[in-house]
């Protein structure tokens, strides 16, 4: 256990879990390989994605309205890829600014790949992300084992198809993609089936494309929540999603949406610096 | 993130991963809960299971063979119970105790619930573990798709079934519980499926039995090193073992048994003790 390891903290927003790597000057070489081998469930820390923590201007290709001095939130997916946004990373990045004492108030801004967010941490731990619009776009169907669910298709800057079912969500098989329309979702679409508990509270499980079922989907609770607020003829308003990691509020306005949520955080620590040089 | 967590190490023996827990004063309330948390993949720091660090005299019911004065490796499954041995998960610990500076000696005895086992940590971080005898015990046979594969029962203090094939390795579906003969192994069988690379050079899958499919199995690869001498008429000898997550070698003797293979780190710091107080 050689001194001189990687600092990182390891925490969740519903069971999304992150490796958050603290990269202020960033001096960091985060290659693919290493975010792959940090993700690696055995041969890693195990994680969804890594959340570098950088200012914006150490980042080249930055969205035009993300300030400089922003921090901003270096998400790459599990495989090495680079990731837009992911609502429940954002929540624990905020958090780990506001405890870390890298930043003093409590609301600010966070930049990402998808540009500049709002967020606020609240004094519990839980954390609002302004996630922006959010528009119901049409008509399809979901098919699971056969049976065809209707659905509305529904734009939260990616692409869902929520499903309001009567009941029976956790008698679902979604180990299996479940049947889409193609031609209206060419890029694949990530499936929400929602039953509702009372007017403004559902339970959801969601598909999500190219990864299969999870615990959570930040952008999915926003298209459920408008997917339910439709269906009672309101355009705007507030939904409590209970998700299998946990459970979000959502607010849907004429031109922003909000997730308010939790941020865990597991532990903290140094990667082994000799892991890390034979992970790179 | 509240200062006082509790230290931890990540680390991993042929992928078969472990959170480790130094308790040296035995102060650590180590609850099933607390073990669940910690070996969820997502909610916590995700391992296989938990080697609380800690000297036998500590532990009520260790074996009595164990010294009082032994590191004793508490081993806990990740679903909280009581474990009694684990080659890989030993080699891991034997390694943190010398780079640690918890042992000074290159070997030494380590107590776990099966006993005292002796072990030695190389200069290069491999380490041999002593798991004591093997014996092929009889002949059986494993199905998997309908396909009967002869084998071997053998015991390694617990119940191996080994099926040598001629090849195919790649193909065979281990997703799901290949059949065995229950009159057999009343209480389940771990099932090894074992491809030739060289006369002393093996490749092998293992089905864990309450498990499934797994990365290693250190009593495994035993079992598997037995079983492929038999087929040779040697009682004694060496044996490669190619494992999904890497590679061992193993001896076997007339009354002694030992693998020696990876112990690698991949992180250490603290739990979060909100986390810890929360998960307990």
């Amino acid at each position: 256990m050689r001194a001189g390891g990687i600092p990182f903290v390891k925490g969740h927003g519903t069971e999304n879990d992150f490796v958050l790597l603290p990269d202020v000057d960033a001096a960091l070489e985060l290659t693919a390989a290493r975010v792959r081998a940090l993700c690696d469930r055995r041969r890693g820390l195990g994680a969804d994605g890594v959340l570098r923590v950088v200012r914006a201007k150490a980042v080249p290709d930055r969205p035009s309205d993300v300030d400089d001095e922003a921090w901003f939130m270096d998400y790459r997916n599990a495989d090495g890829s680079l990731a837009e946004m992911c609502g429940n990373g954002m929540r624990v990045f905020a958090r780990y600014l506001v405890e870390s004492g890298l930043e003093s108030a409590k609301g600010f801004v966070v930049g990402s790949r998808a540009g500049a967010h709002e967020v606020v941490v609240h004094s519990g731990g839980a954390v609002t992300v302004h996630m922006g619009p959010v528009r119901v776009v049409g008509e399809s169907v979901a098919s699971v084992c056969g049976v065809d669910h209707p659905g509305v298709a529904v734009d939260v800057g990616n692409p869902h198809l929520v499903c309001v079912l009567p009941g029976g969500l956790a008698e679902l098989d979604l180990t299996v993609q479940p049947g889409y329309d193609a031609t209206l979702f060419p890029s694949g679409v990530n499936i929400e089936f929602v039953v509702p508990r009372a007017p403004d509270h559902v339970r959801m499980r969601v598909h999500e494309r190219g990864v299969g079922e999870t615990r959570s989907c930040g952008t999915g609770t926003v298209a459920a929540a408008a997917a339910v607020l439709r269906r009672r003829n309101r355009p705007t308003g507030r939904v409590t999603v209970d998700v299998p990691g946990g459970t979000v509020h959502v607010t849907v306005d004429e031109a922003d949406s909000t997730i308010t949520g939790p941020a865990e955080f597991v532990a903290r620590g140094e990667l082994d610096p000799w892991w890390w040089d034979a992970a790179g």
